[in-house]
């Protein structure tokens, strides 16, 4: 059976370093000899995002318009994880600001990447149970985001009919919602 | 309850054009009338997975370095539709290409993007069963890929440990294995 190596980077030079944008170049040599000398890659910070249930079993959802795809879109809450922050400190920070929903039960259920090929960050997906409204949302200006409260057949009938586009979010709530524990 | 809107692109210009990374900015208004300066939006070709199962139920995943994430992973076929090819055949290819697997019946499962905020395109996930080998592989001089054939537990096993990372993959093989039809 074939051992898969990792590549060997030649070299490597940034893009385009911004806030919201960071890309490198990389020439690299693959285990077979071949030379790359193309191969981007996409810098983030860690990205957290969070299954919020309240104590009534209502899903603490957001809508908010996202201009990638061009749709609005209902989705869990979700943000970047600051320098120096906690992973679950972001998750709880970023349901609190985006929502005003706090408090309850978290636990770690996935961690997954958007894409390990070209991106190099991973995305921490927790699960808070029995939260509530504990203060008002507080935005970014550039924020436009409603909350919904949706019942646990709701999510499930978005889900069926592939209303919600963000995998990121789309496995954690799959494994949240079907997948037996053990 | 507030109506959530698309964004206006005041401007839009190119960072970035090559076959693996194009790259846009634009400056855009929201419904609050606030203005954001630096948009960025990468642009795709829309992509395609597909769960190949053979006919002794075996999954048909590949093994390959993942250079963003600098992993090896096991994963599923995929790859990019390219110009003028319809979704399904490019599955189909993508999977003879990448595996040497054929044949089976083959349809939609779910249609996801790995990042709505920052990519334009989709990615049609399928699923094939019943497919069987019927060429060898054909790989770009690029590409370093191991076929392995994975039981439905060790498929399961690999998303329960968090072994496999690429969330694109990831939903469609959780709603596959454990969302219910109806």
């Amino acid at each position: 059976m074939s051992e898969i190596k990792k590549w060997d980077i030649l070299d490597s030079q940034y893009i385009i370093k911004r806030p919201w944008l960071t890309a490198r170049k990389d020439r690299v040599k693959l285990p077979n000899g071949q030379i790359n000398d193309e191969f981007y890659v996409l810098e983030y910070p860690d990205w957290v995002n969070v299954i919020a249930v309240t104590e009534d079993g209502d899903f603490v959802m957001i809508e908010q318009y996202r201009h990638g795809l061009g749709r609005v879109q209902t989705e869990i809450c979700a943000g970047v994880v600051e320098s120096g922050e906690r992973h679950l400190d972001a998750a709880k920070r970023e349901l609190l600001e985006e929502s005003g929903y706090g408090d309850g039960d978290w636990r770690l259920l996935t961690i997954l990447s958007g894409n390990p090929s070209t991106t190099n960050n991973l995305t921490y997906c927790y699960v808070a149970e029995g939260v509530r409204k504990i203060s008002s949302q507080h935005l970014d200006r550039t924020e436009d985001v409603a909350v919904r409260l949706l019942s646990r057949d709701k999510v499930i009938e978005l889900l069926r009919k592939d209303d919600m586009k963000q995998s990121l979010m789309v496995a954690p709530l799959l494994r949240y919602l079907f997948m037996p524990e053990t």
